[in-house]
């Protein structure tokens, strides 16, 4: 798109992650559940940290990981998140400006502490996260500066933020300022149970504002309360622009009007921890799809943003990503002046 | 040693690294030190920290990452250091009760933060290290234990607490509680910079307190200032009971009184970051040290130990060292009743 100062805008939960590899028997005695993002509060999050193997913090938080992506991807990034002023909100917000993302949401005074996810990575790899929600939750409408948002092709929330009456609500402000200056608005449906606490809000969005839509199988089919999967593409299909839908190793696919591309997944030496796998490959996808690249080129991207995240600990690029992608023959266009 | 409870206590600072891979120009640039540790006040810590990539914050501090690998090799450890009441100081302490060492110290109320140790991790893996005591330092002799001090076998001091006055004296008070008490006293020289800026009080504290000390070749020759290492080797035999030094790629080399053990070095699959090699040899030497095993198999437990740590980021073990020993055939006894 042209005259825009930024690729792409994320607004989402601001959390720094707490990771430590634990056994099953760990999964099984403290009630986590994989693959998925379970909500705690402090008391919870204090007993479970206590009983957590030593860890390691890595700034996260699902579309802060995206924009570090974004950035590493060579394409331009702004991030909109509440963290406290606090010694991991310090960290959080050295971390994403360090790789290269505009951030300067006003930090919380005197409430809660920055958020936090404790996620235990067992040997499958197939992580359980647990998010203490913090300051992050405290986001308001205030936080949402309609000149970032006018400045970039594409705004990007996470549903994540559906889980507090006023994030949603700046939420929604955000996807109305993109909207009203011909900005593209993308979503990710962020986690299965986040789904199924806030499925009809979500079909509304989707429907009323949602250009891209993020989802994995599960979700897009909670989504839409249908079991069959071509059924759920069919509805999705027909309620927004683009829609890109990732399916673990069977890949992902994208559709958009008639058109459709299916992307295979790549192979991954081992797989060490699937933290950020989602987040990833949103990045990947919309660095190229605000650059105006070909659909399947918006999947490849997205499936070597996220095959480079599952490769190790934490769901931010240890790697840079431009130079991968190059090597595999994806370059991104430069933006439009 | 028959009636301890801990085979093994360690004082120190106690810090959270702050790690971040860079390349040799960021090196240069800053004025950082390979293979070093520099002290560095808060306002060059802050400096420092803005330009640094994004990085990952795992616990350490010399003495408490042997006191991880010591606890981690199965081995029965306690630790002594002083963080502040903060997020930091918090992640401190749940990682080394985490990996199962006993830590109790207060922590400091209203003063500086806890300390920090930002580490700069080039291609070549000589980490360089940047610490902002804080906290760490304001460890005072109320701090020392003298219960602990005497249920240990071995008290293991590191020679960075020299680089503040009340942590020097609270470290000989330790000394001379362990020895009223016929338990032994080990020493790391920790740095080449620090033995230079303590030398006497070193050589010092060496001949009249310590029974074991830890050094590289480098450490141990500014020592003496001898500039041969055979000659150094010799001096550091008339004065301590053992002493044990690392030579990096060529091993470790043991002397007491007239025997003497050489080790040679692991191979290591790819060196990725060096921090916390030196710590983990102590930690491995000083688990068979307080289990009564011969000089080869306290040096050969070392490098299994260091070998570890050098395999991944941060100065923690990342994989069970018990079990890694036992598949090189080499088990602690049991400890004495």
């Amino acid at each position: 798109m042209t005259g825009t100062r930024f690729d792409v805008l994320g607004v989402g939960n601001a959390i720094v992650d707490v990771l430590a590899r634990v056994d099953d028997a760990f999964v099984d005695t403290h009630g986590l559940a994989k693959d998925a993002m379970l909500l705690i509060d402090e008391e919870r999050a204090e007993q479970l940290y206590a009983a957590m193997p030593p860890g390691q913090e890595i700034s996260g938080g699902s579309a802060a990981n995206s924009l570090a992506g974004i950035a590493s991807l060579g394409a331009r990034g702004a991030y909109i998140g509440k963290v406290a002023e606090d010694q991991l909100g310090e960290v959080f917000a050295h971390d994403l400006r360090a790789a290269g993302v505009h951030y300067d949401t006003a930090p919380l005074f005197g409430g809660p502490a920055t958020a936090r996810c404790l996620i235990a990575v067992p040997p499958d790899a197939r992580r359980a996260m647990n998010t203490f929600l913090g300051a992050s939750a405290l986001i308001n409408e205030d936080d949402i500066d309609p000149g970032l948002v006018k400045a970039s092709s594409v705004t990007f929330l996470e549903g994540y933020l559906f889980d507090r009456p006023e994030a949603k609500t700046a939420f929604v402000r955000a996807a109305e300022i993109a909207q009203a200056n011909d900005r593209r608005v993308a979503l990710t449906l962020s986690d299965i149970f986040c789904v199924e606490r806030h499925r009809a809000s979500f079909r509304q969005l989707v429907k009323n504002h949602i250009d891209v839509l993020f989802a994995n199988e599960a979700e897009l089919k909670s989504l839409y309360e249908l079991d069959d999967f071509d059924a759920a593409l069919a509805a999705v299909r027909a309620e927004t622009r683009v829609a890109a839908v990732t399916r673990s190793e069977k890949g992902a696919v994208i559709v958009s009007g008639d058109a459709e591309a299916r992307i295979p997944a790549q192979e991954v030496g081992q797989v060490v921890d699937t933290t950020g796998a989602g987040d990833l490959f949103a990045a990947g996808f919309l660095a190229a799809y605000a650059r105006g690249m070909s659909l399947d080129a918006c999947g490849r991207l997205g499936v070597i943003a996220a095959s480079e995240i599952i490769s190790h600990m934490g769901a931010r690029p240890q790697t840079g990503l431009q130079a991968l992608a190059a090597r595999q023959g994806l370059e991104l266009p430069d933006a439009e002046a």
